[in-house]
């Protein structure tokens, strides 16, 4: 069992928490807490080693073969985790590349396309609001976007691995989207529609800028349709993960309403 | 200007901002950044100190005539500002109770009720999308909740002070829905029919548990209808923000679409 904080190991985990270039470097990433392991587990993700706390855990984690499994005393864990209520367990995975050629769309693809990403727990956000719609994806305009900061993981809870996400340039999403017939919806203020009145029960992506400086033009020309949301308060914005579950459940609305 | 962060006045600011205890001692709460105290000044609240940053601002502030302001030294300010980018200034306001009987609601109304509250920061959002749909107020049924936490106030960017939000007991808030003919909407899996299909043009309270344990029996059974947004995903919950934006503009869709 691991008893130092100081140990190498540990070193290197809290090294994978909190830089970004020794995740990119290491290929690896790491994921705390039990219910977002079984996630990252059934999503078909591999577990490299996973540092468990065995007085925290309360029933017996299912962790698949491969996978070296470390004890560590409750002072380590407590140095490694972000959050209480963990149940003990911190683990390190290795990085999957998931690329637009590798997403598995249905008949009728429902997308959410963030430009760039203001804060990674934003991004985290926009994933939980996706799974609930059952999204088929997430994309994100920034190639270099970094996928498992620990804050976007964080705020996930889970669904970085039940939702696609894939980092790319607005180019090649532009391209993607238009070879695949998916209609693009701009989320904008200026000349457009109400979003209710736009019809979404085609293929479907939604692409919403930040929540500073809104959408470039390079999508509002590509646009086939732009939407806003009615502001009617005394603020002018809303947060980008709000913005995207409000309309991906109008979409989830027509399209059920369509069926039924 | 004050140039030490052991100034006595910068020691009761920063127990201002950290103890619930001392705010309701003194009847008073900080707001920190030039929108929100706009935003504060606007709905009539009362400011009893301006500290602030004059090489952090931009523009002159205009905070009305019996409003003290307290020069502070760049150093001083770091310590007080929680956030970036809030434009040199923190305020020192007056606590105002509001009570149901305040509220002035709308012809239809539109109201949240929170049965509890797991974060301030989940209060803060959920005004934020109150604010957005244009709701009357935000109801929280604990006369306990101390609405002037900063984390409260920081995510509501600006929306407890454009949306009444009132903090009472249930029984209080379940008499006062009744007595103004307002219906109950409770979200809740179980026993539900789809939000979509729930008629919201009338008078309209939608009532929301915590993401942890949902709503208690009392408000399951005052309900008029419970309504469910479908979980389309893996996963199992949305934010309580999420959840109160896609069902308050539901009721906007609804109400607008009525008169189209």
């Amino acid at each position: 069992m691991i008893t130092s904080t100081q140990n190498p190991r540990i070193k290197h985990l809290l090294l994978l928490q909190q830089k970004s270039a020794q995740r990119k470097a290491d290929g690896l990433f790491v994921v705390e807490g039990r219910r977002e392991v079984e996630h990252c587990l059934s999503a078909g993700f591999r577990l490299r080693t996973a540092f468990v706390c065995e007085e925290l855990n309360e029933s017996p984690l299912s962790l698949g073969q491969d996978v070296e499994v470390v004890p560590v005393a409750r002072n380590v864990y407590e140095r490694i985790a972000y959050r209480g209520g963990t149940e003990g367990v911190v683990a390190v995975v290795e990085v999957r590349k998931t690329s637009l050629d590798d997403l598995r769309l249905s008949a009728s693809p429902l997308i959410v396309v963030l430009e760039s990403v203001e804060k990674p727990g934003n991004l985290g956000a926009v994933l939980r609001s996706a799974d609930a719609a059952g999204a088929d994806a997430v994309i994100v305009c920034d190639p270099l976007t970094d996928l498992y900061n620990p804050n976007l993981i964080r705020s996930a809870v889970g669904a970085l691995f039940t939702v696609p996400c894939v980092a790319c340039s607005t180019e090649e999403c532009i391209t993607f989207l238009k070879a695949k017939g998916i209609q693009i919806l701009t989320a904008q203020l200026q000349d457009s529609s109400l979003y209710y009145n736009t019809p979404m029960t085609g293929p479907t992506a939604i692409v919403m800028g930040t929540e500073a400086t809104g959408l470039t033009d390079q999508w509002r020309q590509a646009a086939d349709a732009h939407i806003r949301i009615p502001m009617l308060g005394r603020l002018d914005s809303l947060n980008v993960s709000v913005s995207a579950a409000i309309l991906l459940f109008e979409a989830v609305r027509q399209r059920h309403s369509e069926k039924s």
